[in-house]
């Protein structure tokens, strides 16, 4: 991946991210189907981790991707994962450089769930769409769940259901009220401002709320144009390079942070190091004074 | 945080975990009054990566708590995350250490989402309770967002909704299948083995599947049981300890690696840092050769 990595950076790169049952996998085909047809090679990374064992044991939501096989132009994968999400984070980065340096023009990022993958994977992508489904539970609970500070998109999938106007009158008010907007891991802000003056208007992002039907492929033209307009935005205002900056700064910590463990098992032997941990665990020594006098022993 | 830590190990901890829609909160409230009635004091730590703006912004379920506000043996706090979820899991440890200091016996720690929070969580805590509600999507899609191998504990709320039996007869079909069952994090593992040989009896923890109805109050009595069915086993079976160890290595880490950061910056001046992050985003370097040099220059 190191040698591959001055390849990278031409893919434009996108993260579908929302509650299970909102129709995500379904959404994510039919948006590669629309993509292929202007003859883009499209890759899909499908990230789970809330769950080891997903990786094939499971089938669920892979048995329906199987129209998209045997077109060359599209790469499917599936990433579960083993133990923790930085692990996950870094194979899940390493395996969309592979693709944008095999020339993959837009990789699709799936993820499941609400919670801190969804944000480390927004930041790891230039274009995240957050998908909601009428019914899921009551407004609040949508909203709390929603995480609609880190969407450029936001989708009401089966948009046919009951209570899908609702949902998307919810989500349309929160974001006339600034709230899918605040400044995030340093990204550029979102934040809905009609009074922009026109010179800044390409820097103003006005986040569209598309309706959508996956299952029978209706709205899926509309949200294609949006993901389009958005790299567009992207590339006028600028922040396509703040994007990719935010990105670096994030991969750069966490190998760090990684770097530093494995570095410090190969000072420290191991049965020091779990005398250490006995000795937090049965209250002798708290952890604070325990990393400080770790780092003492490794010279840090 | 550090000098309390020595009066810190007496408390009964308790993840309560679960997709938005579950009705957690309502559920924690009333695990909270059932266990009041037994004089043991009870926290309430109530954790929401997913939303950087529900801090007192958005009400919402919190306010059904109300009934417990004005019991002095309940103390409550909500958490919400401006930022990395690495500072608000060290947050939420100090939180809960302040009261398992303080003196309350049982704290419930309450989460939304299914991911690496969940699991961060679940390493932090002795027991979880893993909350789903029938509807809320198909059945593999529950499975997926289960995270049922963290579970000690499967609750089925909202009960008397249609579809109740199949979703309990799914949970424990899977149980019977072996799948809430993998060593996780260093955990004791808690696979099903009906054929354990009686001497081995103390170690084998059968995940219950619980119904209730936390609205009505119904089932929690059976709930709070098995919550206390555990406690006892994880002192019989040594696993208390075990689960101690693992969260004391995990919070080690995490202090190391936050530490280790804060040192680097101290060391390497902010616009050489910025440089480097530069160079990745531009492809003018690849982020494993960048996070390689800046060891050497903090030489470590």
């Amino acid at each position: 991946v190191s040698a591959l990595y001055s390849y990278t950076g031409r893919a434009h790169t996108i993260g579908v991210t929302g509650s299970p049952g909102t129709g995500k996998s379904t959404l994510v085909n039919e948006i590669a189907k629309k993509i292929r047809e202007q003859q883009l090679r499209v890759g899909i990374v499908a990230v789970d981790p809330s769950s080891p064992f997903t990786g094939g044991a499971l089938l669920g939501d892979r048995v329906r991707m199987r129209d998209l096989s045997g077109d060359d132009g599209i790469f499917i994968r599936s990433m579960a994962s083993r133990g923790r999400l930085g692990g996950l984070a870094q194979s899940t980065s390493d395996v969309v450089k592979i693709l944008d340096a095999a020339g993959y023009e837009v990789i699709l990022v799936e993820t499941v769930g609400a919670g801190q993958a969804e944000v480390d994977i927004s930041s790891a992508t230039h274009t995240t769409l957050v998908v909601e489904a009428p019914g899921m539970g009551d407004e609040i609970q949508t909203i709390k769940a929603g995480i609609l500070e880190i969407a450029d998109i936001l989708v009401v999938n089966k948009s046919d259901r009951p209570g899908s106007k609702q949902t998307v009158q919810a989500l349309k008010m929160m974001l006339h009220m600034g709230m899918g907007s605040v400044v995030h891991h340093g990204r550029f802000s979102k934040r809905q401002e009609n009074n922009k003056p026109d010179s800044d208007y390409d820097k103003v992002w006005l986040i569209p709320v598309c309706e959508t039907i996956a299952i029978d492929g209706k709205g899926i033209d509309q949200l294609v144009d949006a993901i389009f307009e958005h790299n567009d935005h992207l590339q006028k205002s600028g922040e396509w390079l703040t994007r990719e900056r935010a990105r670096s700064r994030l991969e750069i910590q966490e190998l760090l942070k990684t770097g530093f463990l494995d570095k410090l098992q190969a000072i420290i032997p191991e049965a020091e190091r779990e005398r250490v941990v006995s000795d937090v665990a049965e209250r002798r020594i708290d952890p604070y004074t325990a990393v400080s006098r770790l780092f003492d022993q490794a010279g840090v």
